[in-house]
């Protein structure tokens, strides 16, 4: 995944962390997936000094900017948006599944900056937090539970905002065989069938054909094929020791 | 998001997991997106009795099966797809991101079972365990620091797995081979190899890996697998004559 300038605008907003694995594991996260900004409103002091050893994102954590409220961590944000498992139907708050959300949140940041927040682990964001918000975010989960860990609720919401973009590198996938191989490959197979009584000598053409069409079927890479060809060619000529010797 | 019966064939297999808290959070994304079927294979003692605390996925920790080894933890599986947040080019497996991965994950569990399989916490999948796969899944990440939480990774895949549409059925005809029909033919072909003489003795695991990883590669449907294994047997047997013979 390439650098993304558009990244920068977004800040991560833990509100009232409790647990350093939970402040760690988003920040890893964070690291994860390119997004470096993260904001903290009074966390529990103990967890915010414990949680610098998270994995990988140490420095992340250093960087982290401490606010004493969400008016403060949220002043310079183009769009604060909330995220919740329940259903604010009292509060009047537009609600998006995260796809959409991540839509509009990564509209949003080709033009400023994104305030993403997220509450405590027992309680959520409180209604006072939610007030900053333009509208909520809701992953979809099941009805029966739908209250994630924060860290796991962190990485999914950054996996699906960086998810839009294209570049998702895919290791290239080895060159196929040519047809002159799995010809190869077929001859020394049918050979093998014969010789170890597998085929009979009267079965023809539509035999043949048979393991033809199979051996199409492997989609072979080149290299493999180089490989089951000499693997062929040795028990052909195991068995056909076998035979000189009857 | 209403259940989904195609998810009870997902089964979430945790290899050689250390951490009880990454175990329990495992569980806790599970039990969020729907999928109840999680299967270990050799956790450390502490970390599956300790878990079982997880919040809200006691039952799922409760119900979860323990296995020996990850051959017998993917037996009847039809698909078995490994996660690795590094790009393993020697072992010539082929690697989709992600979005595509779930794709495929999706389209299959509407046909059978599929095993999602992730590694321990320090090492992730060894290259025995990848050698089970049919292929890898990567999370896109910041090449920077590609390495995920367990807890994490877990909870984005099953998240973009439960996330999208479910894709265009299967037909009947392409069913693919199950792990174990592929282990079979695994068991058979090696040897054969070592009959043969292609394979020596004092050739170990590293060579069986290479064979396995070669076989998972061939996308072997059902039917084609059960021809192979007969074809192998024969080969064998026939060798086996020489060797009584000499």
């Amino acid at each position: 995944m390439p650098a993304n300038r558009d990244f920068d605008r977004l800040r991560v907003v833990l509100v009232a962390t409790r647990n350093p694995l939970n402040l760690g594991a988003s920040a890893r996260a964070m690291s994860n997936f390119g997004f470096m900004q993260l904001r903290v409103v009074n966390p529990y002091e103990v967890a915010f000094r414990e949680a610098r050893s998270a994995v990988g994102a140490a420095e992340l954590l250093k960087n982290a900017e401490e606010f004493g409220s969400v008016a403060e961590a949220v002043a310079d944000c183009r769009l604060v948006v909330g995220t919740t498992a329940v259903r604010h139907r009292e509060l009047q708050h537009r609600m998006h599944a995260l796809p959409e959300a991540a839509r509009q949140i990564r509209r949003q940041l080709q033009a400023g900056d994104v305030a993403l927040l997220f509450g405590s682990e027992k309680t959520g964001l409180s209604n006072e937090s939610l007030s900053h918000c333009q509208w909520l975010l809701r992953i979809p989960t099941r009805e029966e539970h739908p209250s994630m860990n924060l860290g796991q609720a962190v990485a999914v919401c950054l996996y699906e905002i960086a998810r839009g973009k294209p570049g998702a590198r895919i290791s290239a996938q080895s060159k196929t065989a040519s047809a002159g191989s799995l010809e190869r490959i077929t001859q020394e197979m049918l050979a093998a069938l014969r010789v170890s009584g597998y085929l009979k000598a009267e079965q023809g053409a539509a035999s043949d054909a048979k393991v033809r069409r199979m051996v199409r079927r492997l989609g072979l890479n080149a290299d493999d094929a180089e490989v089951l060809l000499g693997m062929l060619k040795q028990m052909l000529w195991k068995m056909r020791r076998s035979e000189r010797e009857d």
